[in-house]
């Protein structure tokens, strides 16, 4: 049905299997620094005419692999599409963040929360298999989610915040609506992540982009506990296939090791972390992926260079002494800022690729 | 000259010496939480009204300790009156953050900069001086500053920032540049500690608050390396007192080892640190100062006193088996917010005090 897979160096990277380079993607790769996105947007009308367009979609999650020599595609969605299936009315205004209409604030909201039918997040299916036919083999389509509590904090702030006031006061005040609310989405995440695995995603991702600003203690018990219950939950083999599964927690550098027990098969990390310090932290547990500053991207060539080449040489060459091989796959520590010079990425891309066929040989 | 101090508990654990209880202060407590500052606020006209008057900075600086047990005062400033004294034009337009009228984005700008002389900050001084009549011993008064790192980061940007695009543009792209700021604030923050050590501080905190945005190794030459420069050239005694020396580097967790092995008394942590794991890695190098999440204070009084306690049984009974003591003043793993209800203060700093004397008895 589908075409074999030409390029799969970043499945292997997640399964810790030998590779002839280390593998590259970026979070955000589609998007507004490539001038061929902000086309294909201003077509679309709006973000959401683009996110619910299965055609859109699948033009916009190509548009990167034609400019660089990624390994990796994923799908252009939004993590809120979750919630607003739940029915808190997503919107996004001109030069502004994610909004919903009718955010949970009372006892009621979230007495009258559910698990979505996952039919309302069909154009998200259908999105996932028209780029695996569109991709016809090219690189592996990656699918996510948000994590249960990175969208608690969506639901329940209504909007980006800075301080997370309305979401922290409701866990320490009334932790019984904050786990209610988060049992709902850890369900809801895996039955989406099941169905985009089902539609065709080779691999998934859960992005607890806010777990990092929870207090130690309280991130074990209202974000990590729910990210297990998704990946429990997931259908980790497909079509006879293993479907690897990556967290991403922003900031999650303090619980690495618990993190690194979770059950995926990789963790993603931010800048912060010492690169060759996580490795031997995790040891044979878990790839790890990351972990580029996307402000290097504004620096000149050169300067990427050195600094793409000193990520991968924290990591070090993969295979291990013993022969065994730890998997890595080079990625930013957070989305590629919409003010990156589109050139700038090819200088990123080559280096991954030509510096760790080095390191290979050197090793 | 100056009063003998009646309550030296905050002194004695920056100094890891023994004490009855453990002592609590809070960044930000003499703030907009308060009715009684904002009434003043409201007099002095502007925050730079306020910050610049010796006479209204005492007022607020005492507001409160006139209503909490608190164990320590801090001179009521703000950390950008260095670059201020710079020429770099700071202002606060209502309901926005600070803004740098001459941000530093040219070679020239950065050319033209220079360590400013202290007789700009006499203010400052003057403040300290006024503060320590008035608290005529009831507690110590803390100096402080930001860092270097944190001072340059609004000195590029020239307001808050989300991404740090500009700063660390330079950073990546003209290293030379950056460098050369940072040089000059590590002196200018140097020589304005002193000034205020010479004024009558008796401990003085260096605010990293932006240091944890930096990748690891980043962190390392742009932020840690001033810092240090700066805790060095601190004149640590005075008047025959020790003067403490505590550094803060928000979502510094990964780098605790490191900014332990500075030379500062205290390390302050954010509440993403393991405060029991934070004392085993950091052993007898510094004290530790921390780590509550603010939004705590939004949760009614009872589980205000679980999380208090939490934080402290984490740390543990202060005396260790071989009968040497470890240093831990309880504070908030940043500023208390402006929405806090200022009653829920008197049931940490109360819960604080009783607890870790009941923690002292049974150890």
């Amino acid at each position: 049905m589908t075409a074999p897979l030409k390029n799969d160096a970043f499945l292997r990277a997640c399964l810790r299997q030998p590779t002839p380079h280390t593998p590259v993607w970026l979070m955000r790769q589609a998007g507004r620094y490539l001038a061929e996105y902000r086309e294909t947007r201003a077509r679309a009308g709006s973000f959401m005419g683009l996110a619910t367009s299965p055609a859109f979609a699948t033009e916009v999650t190509l548009q990167p692999l034609d400019r660089y020599a990624l390994d990796a595609a994923i799908l252009f969605s939004d993590i809120l599409t979750v919630p607003d299936a739940m029915g808190l009315g997503l919107s996004f205004a001109q030069g502004e963040g994610p909004r919903f209409e009718r955010p949970l604030r009372h006892e009621d909201d979230v007495a009258r929360l559910a698990v979505p039918d996952m039919a309302r997040l069909r154009y998200v299916f259908d999105a996932v298999r028209s780029i695996r036919q569109a991709l016809d083999g090219r690189v592996p389509l990656i699918g996510f989610s948000g994590s249960p509590w990175t969208l608690g904090c969506y639901m329940v702030e209504g909007a980006g915040s800075d301080d997370y006031r309305l979401v922290k006061t409701m866990m320490y005040a009334r932790p019984d609506l904050m786990h209610r609310i988060l049992e709902i989405n850890a369900e809801a995440v895996a039955q989406y992540l099941n169905a985009q695995i089902e539609a065709g995603a080779q691999a998934v991702m859960i992005f607890d982009s806010w777990g990092g600003v929870l207090a130690d203690g309280a991130f074990q018990r209202f974000s990590l506990a729910y990210t297990r219950r998704v990946v429990e939950r997931l259908h980790r083999q497909h079509d006879g296939q293993r479907i690897p599964c990556i967290v991403f927690t922003k900031g999650g550098g303090p619980w690495l090791d618990e993190i690194a027990d979770l059950g995926a098969d990789v963790v993603g990390l931010d800048w912060t972390v010492n690169l060759g310090e996580a490795r031997r932290r995790v040891g044979d547990r878990v790839a790890l992926q990351g972990n580029l500053d996307p402000n290097v991207l504004f620096a000149p060539p050169e300067v990427i260079e050195v600094q793409v080449r000193e990520v991968l040489d924290r990591f070090g060459p993969p295979q291990r002494p013993d022969g065994r091989w730890d998997g890595h796959i080079f990625n930013l520590g957070h989305g590629i800022s919409q003010f990156t010079p589109a050139e700038h990425v090819n200088t990123l891309v080559d280096t991954v690729h030509a510096h760790s066929r080095r390191l290979r040989q050197a090793a």
